[in-house]
């Protein structure tokens, strides 16, 4: 199946239909405030008491806070790309995050964005802050629907040089109207906050869209003076984070402040999100942010990974100072702003729903089930009931089981910490909802975890040499792996793979005595978004002694070229009564990730689970 | 042979005897202005045509420039810390980087400064810059005889945030006076200007030494706006380069004309010269600067590495407008200076020698022979010849051959390019300079490259796997290598050794049938500059079926807890008369970096070249 091709088929779109906004009434303003790896409490009204959030309450005091917001995917740029485009990060064609190299393409054209909805409604429509969607003419902001653009193209900068340091050459990242602009030593959130309230200055008589996104609390910690002074008594790295929260919180503060000084706010719908939960890397000493009582963190499907703060602010004409326990998410804006901004028409593939009346009349979620696929996980929720395929947790604090938690069922009614899994528990319910997932568009049944392989053949066990190595991190048993006859999961780093970065593998495998051979098949896997591909071709040359070798023979592999969509294979190389004690096996890398994928150039990886010889 | 005790035996500091200045006449003042990164001839009056340096160029205009003027390592820390004490990388207790986190050491405080002989001869001492040799209370500059610090501790920072991203947490550095202070957003090179200028004003009735460490044209390239400008039609990443060292060119010049308007200049000497040779790293764009005619850049100890831009200006006394071409070197800076400041006696251990007679009676060199001992390389200089043990060259312009050019021999009057090695030509040169070189009190027998051994052993082309997996930098032909009998060089990336970081390696050898075992040696090197370690045991239990083993039997390996030496060792198991088919040797490694070393905590490699069974 591949469901890229049938996915671009369902969304391919022509454009947006006609407005149909009453002619009598101003149009609303809106802001959409995204905030940059911020924890699911990380915010006074969600319950930090350590930091000090006033403007963030503030908006939750003129608007309507919900409680079980989620973003549809726990990684930075496909929750960006989804919640602009209103759909799943797959349909949205980006399902992992975008390369920071210029010159990478990210989120496809042909998707359309909340910008072009809104300016082909006549409003004006602004980007200022982070991008990560794109690094090319046409992919970024400009390619993109928005008709102003300030801010950096890729994953993160330092906020006073606007130098982007996490690979490559250090490089500085900072644009505005697609041409690279040099502000060298101004602190990047005052540039942000000035180019917004100029442009709200210069909009007070046409409705604009601003998309604001701002780059933090995400690394580097870069809090300004008066925050860190205040926060000095926390510890490390509590500390820097919690000063840059209430930096952002400023931020936002002199946004409402601009705003309420032009009379402009009541007319603006104001909605303040985190693009998911709060990291645990390295970069950000391990981890300054929280998800209270939910388990994980970004890059995991657990609550801590993809349930965030978010508030929508309208005081013209929406309740204030509420709550909404109904699930909601990031991909419902856009289809919610349409409506409010008199919208009627959705591009086509839209997979969100309105939440005005949600919002308005406090009616159940639009949403009875939710679909996550992210990296080598998914999940389904269903009611309080969610599934989750091949967990993770990031953050260290908690343990999972690969055997017994590749699937995890909670209900989070009755266990909102997601630490006990009830998979065994409620076997019926594993069944339901693994069938709700394989119904959904984008899954397929190598999603659903089974129990693992085994394979029985002609050498098991039996003595095997490498000449290239596995990379440390992913050498299951080492080479002896390659034999044993368990296979792999859909998860690379299971431990049953072993993953090669950049490298060929070449097996030799000596079968003890003479053997009649008919097939040699070798278990791979490819997840392009963490650029694992299959291999080249697999080549076989075979031997009695030893010394003397057959000529190879050898079986191209035909590519799967898709970034978004993994499977594994068991490519299989028939050859008629082969008589053999030894086996060279040849596992050709593509070396360098190829040209069609936005990391092209990068050392590609080959993940091998076994070689069965039949 | 334990040559760091021997050195810190013979360089045991008690203090700098008294001064003997003339006290009628009033001290000189010193600057010693350190460039970092800048190319062997990126300054024009060294040949660089497509940059701009008039006060770089005004310094040599006011004084002595070298053109044979070295440094004695071709990386950071270990060449500052020989231009501080006026000894080698190595007496100087720092032969490779310090680590750039906050409360790792650096250079031994036994060690006596330039500073601390300064002060105690009345001088005001300053530190301005970049530091980078050591990161506790008492290596940095106020434990090491400045009275006065202003900069980074580390290797590199960003100038406007003064983050440092190199490894580990994105952080920051900047200090006074070893504590931290923040100036984010304000260019550090217009900082350190600042500082500089005003320790200028307040010591004009006190004499005073001033270190100023210029981190640039160090990546990050961050120059000046004016300068990029300028620059704007020379090709990435020359012009980014070209526009930092004119930027820090301006520097100079504003130091410059403090010191003539306070009618300061005649009476301070200021040094000047780059720390070594350009940088070829992926974080500088692979590149910006340049050696001109000689070969390599930073860590190559060919001239590209350690011959660099050097001028002493002292318009009060010495020569002006004059070149000297005689060998000098910058451990000779602290004695010459002591010589112009009317210091009479040196601290014990001082390797260099002064250079006024060559500088005004333009005398021979004051070295007839000279040592370079860096990573895995070393050299040594003797008239016109020289000659280089483990030549390397990370530009990746020229090619050497493993095999030919273990010992590369040149002649830098008839061929300063270093493209053509001499050594099987003068046979009769080689083995004088290696004789040389092994009277050196640095150096071993273990340092002089040989043939590589063979081994000839019952396990040689045997059937080998491996559990845990070599870096697939470090990975020679794969598991094979450890039983082929090849040995490796004591030059760890030479393709023979097997690498692992931080992971043991377990080897399981079948050799075919039953032997009689009296023997399993494992062959190891240690470079603890690299973070290489002996293991912490090897243990071999055995088999006659590859199913059950014989209880375990274990080695301890007495560890090398010196940071400079480097060392080969055969580690020897003996056990007697053991009947087995089937071997299973462990080699443990430390895991993490041990704690008397300077990279505590990170992960350390192991590295083997031959398991051989006797």
């Amino acid at each position: 199946m591949n469901h890229s091709v049938l996915s671009a088929g369902l969304l391919l779109c022509t454009g947006v239909a006609a407005v149909a906004a009453p002619a009598n009434k101003k149009k609303p303003n809106v802001i959409v405030i995204l905030t940059d790896d911020q924890g699911s409490i990380d915010v006074n009204c969600y319950g930090a008491k350590d930091l000090t959030t006033p403007n963030m309450d503030k908006l939750a005091k003129t608007g309507i806070k919900f409680t079980q917001f989620y973003v549809a995917a726990p990684v930075c740029s496909p929750s960006r790309a989804s919640m602009l485009t209103g759909m799943n990060p797959h349909a949205a064609g980006l399902p992992g995050n975008a390369s920071s190299q210029e010159g990478s393409s990210g989120m496809p054209t042909d998707r359309v964005t909340i910008a072009e909805v809104m300016k082909q409604a006549g409003y004006a429509t602004a980007h200022i802050g982070k991008w990560h969607v794109g690094y090319t003419p046409e992919t970024m902001p400009l390619g993109q629907g928005f008709d102003y653009s300030f801010g950096h193209m890729g994953g993160c900068i330092d906020n006073y040089s606007h130098f982007f340091y996490w690979n490559g050459p250090n490089r500085h990242d900072l644009w505005e109207n697609g041409k690279e602009v040099y502000r060298e030593g101004e602190y990047f959130g005052d540039l942000m906050e000035q180019k917004a309230k100029d442009y709200i200055e210069n909009h007070q008589d046409e409705p604009f869209f601003m998309y604001y996104a701002i780059n933090m609390p995400h690394y580097p910690l870069q809090p300004k003076a008066k925050w860190r002074e205040h926060y000095k008594d926390l510890d490390m790295p509590r500390r820097d984070y919690a000063a840059f929260v209430s930096t952002v919180d400023d931020h936002i503060g002199q946004l409402i402040n601009k705003l309420e000084e032009l009379k402009m706010r009541d007319n603006t719908i104001i909605i303040f999100q985190s693009d998911h939960g709060h990291s645990t890397e390295v970069r950000t000493f391990g981890g300054g942010g929280s998800a209270g009582p939910f388990r994980g963190c970004k890059f995991s499907l657990f609550e801590g990974g993809i349930r965030v703060p978010a508030i929508i602010s309208w005081p013209g004409r929406l309740p204030q100072n509420e709550e909404r326990h109904q699930m909601a998410f990031n991909i419902d804006w856009l289809p919610t702003i349409a409506e409010y901004c008199g919208i009627k028409e959705l591009p086509e593939g839209v997979e969100g729903h309105s939440l005005s009346r949600v919002i308005e009349k406090k009616k159940e979620s639009p949403h009875q089930l939710f679909f996550w696929k992210s990296g080598p996980g998914w999940a389904v929720r269903k009611g309080d009931w969610k599934l989750i395929g091949y967990p993770q947790d990031p953050s260290n604090e908690t343990k999972l089981d690969f055997d017994k938690d590749l699937l995890f069922l909670v209900n989070l009614k009755m266990d909102s910490t997601e630490m006990t899994n009830l998979a065994t528990q409620y076997p019926e319910k594993v069944e339901e909802l693994k069938n709700d997932y394989l119904n959904w568009e984008y899954a397929s049944p190598e999603d659903i975890p089974t129990k693992r392989l085994q394979i029985k053949h002609k050498a098991n066990g039996k003595k095997v040499t490498i000449e290239s190595a596995p990379h440390a991190k992913y050498k299951a048993n080492g080479a002896a792996s390659l034999v044993d006859g368990e296979t792999g999961t859909r998860f690379f780093s299971d431990g049953f793979w072993l993953g090669f970065e950049g490298n060929d593998l070449v097996a030799t495998i000596d079968m003890g005595k003479t053997e009649v051979i008919n097939e040699i098949s070798v278990g791979s896997i490819q997840d392009a978004e963490s650029w694992i591909f299959f291999p080249e071709y697999i080549e076989v040359a075979w031997s009695a002694d030893g010394k003397q070798y057959s000529k190879p023979v050898r079986k191209m592999v035909e590519p799967l070229k898709s970034a978004g969509q993994k499977s594994i294979r068991r490519i299989a190389l028939q050859q008629e009564d082969i008589n053999a004690r030894f086996l060279k096996v040849t596992v050709k890398s593509y070396g360098k990730v190829p040209v069609w994928h936005s990391g092209k150039g990068g050392k590609a990886w080959l993940f091998v689970d076994e070689i069965a010889i039949q």
